[in-house]
């Protein structure tokens, strides 16, 4: 009951992080096609944050599908994914408004950073709440994925005074790394559809 | 338990794009009948969005009613339905301060037809992974509807441009189309009320 | 589960309309307690609002309790409420912000009167489906208070344009007779504790 | 399920308003880190709030995780509760814009202080409902946390007018002792983990 409520808390914040991205794409003032060209900038930044959202409800979704009993650590630690993914509206509108200018690339590419860092924080813990055994473990494994997506993070934040593009098409790409959904946890947890699983556990 | 997380995340998107739609109305600076005169066409196209929002989150709920497992198809066909549908406060702004002017009524059509297109393509996914054979392919059956819409959207996204309120009479019309509840689905799930249903199904 | 989910909905719909309200209360430019004391008339707006509110929330819990299938009139007739709640936001700051002006309590007696048409439609829906033997057709009995409050809404939209004060006093007195619960379905639901009540029912 | 929808309800209200206060870290008009600079003193006070809304979800778990029926009175002490916490946005927001001046500093702890008066208030009911010897009044104790907090922001707001940055200091400081997770109803709840605990109860 206590995982439920917190995974319902967890979605009414990211369903309003993702919408209120929105609010950010102010109607243009006037009535012709170049009036909607001006938003057009706001317009991707806002797509790739929504599938950045989108990503992080999917695998929140999985994290905790394996978690049974919900810690002060664990709860905190959500607390704290929640609180950089809701830096993503203010990064989001800077970045969109002033169309790839240096100082807000690198500040939404901090942002990526840190919420990626709290994600890692939140999985370490409920993998120790759960012990180096548990499925989760097994199914994050070396989690290259993650290792991978904070080390072109940090590319994303040096390069961005030079040359911005370059860090949004990091930022790019690691979303497209992520769109892939995270089969490993999936596979540990249903191993019925792997033939070389072993583990016996119930559903 | 998966499913209940993407209906309660899908509830949750769906029930802050119908409230925000409503920020649009800003108040009036002015205390009498001519300044609440001045909101009635941001007005009319808040009725008009939050009845289509009514009718999707409907839908969606009937579409999700006979479906057991969610894929990772299923959740990101999902996220883009909501992705388009998030557009609605943009183009339903957009198209109200500006009483029908031709681009924003030929956008609000193609956000219209964007997030029915996003429809047709979950309800694939969600058959595709029930088989041929399920309760809502046969529910769907031909999809008259559907593909009705889609074609009277494409129709009112050509016309906007010469004859916006002839758009707006197409998008309205369609809306009416939808509001009768979709009895194909409830039909084919409860058959008990249908004298001709042969097929044996739990609940 | 039908049920389950209409109340999510309409509970996050209520929960994102009593808290959008507050973004009406704007940050005033000073730092002093003049500059306070400018947004002490919508913050009274505000408080009798998130009674209404509240109220709404409480008195659909209980309609809603003792409801087991949800049809598609009952579902609009949800909807219709909805909307009428969700213009709460645009009247209260209107007449919040012009402290009492006519035409603002006027039409924010209006909205109150819309908003409890539309729950005496659902209500009426739910009744209809349950049979006038059911529970809750007993407890609602001859809806008193629910027919004293149209009327005082109506009179307060009548006097609003010569005694807006008077028109507020209305709406706070309709505001108190509803703050007491309605004790009434309680009763008649949980007749273990009223010595008279003889109908058998399962819980 | 009474409870559950309250808790629901609560948990949709929390979410918006910890989500809603970063709409107030608005988008700064230039490009350079000096603009960024500019949205400091916002971003400080929006972590605090975080914080403390955190706090509050934390501890309305615990609170009504003993707790079966839910009366008018609690519903009501729950709704003031969410009031009052409805108005952390407008006074984080008044209090960042303004690096603490003496005024909005002193409405903070205004807040904070009714915030937990409501609270108290709500705990209060809770108890009053399960009876003296329940597991939360056990739980709760004395209350010298509870107690502790409400003198310091009454201090505090003491002294917003002469030394504002002390106040600040303070909620500061009641942030802290309240971070650290009650343990008093974890452990009262699940005396299996305290070997002194001989009270039997269901799980």
């Amino acid at each position: 009951m206590e995982k439920n409520r917190l995974e319902a808390f967890s979605d009414g914040v990211l369903a309003i992080i993702i919408t209120i991205m929105v609010l950010e794409l102010k109607v243009p003032h006037g009535v012709g096609l170049e009036a909607l060209k001006s938003v057009g900038s706001v317009f991707l930044g806002y797509v790739l944050s929504f599938i950045y959202v989108g990503i992080y409800w999917n695998n929140h979704h999985h994290l905790f599908h394996s978690t049974r009993r919900v810690t002060g650590a664990i709860l905190w630690a959500n607390l704290n994914l929640l609180f950089w993914l809701s830096l993503f509206p203010f990064a989001t509108a800077w970045v969109g408004e002033n169309r790839l200018a240096p100082v807000p690339t690198a500040i939404y590419g901090c942002v990526l950073l840190l919420a990626a860092l709290a994600y890692y924080i939140l999985q370490s813990c409920i993998i120790a709440q759960q012990g180096p055994n548990s499925l989760l473990a097994a199914a994050i494994g070396r989690d290259l994925k993650g290792k991978v997506s904070l080390a072109l993070y940090l590319v994303s934040i040096a390069v961005a005074c030079w040359h911005p593009w370059m860090a949004t098409t990091l930022h790019v790409l690691v979303a497209l790394i992520w769109l892939v959904p995270d089969r490993r946890i999936e596979k540990a947890l249903h191993p019925r559809t792997d033939p070389g699983g072993q583990a016996g556990h119930e559903s």
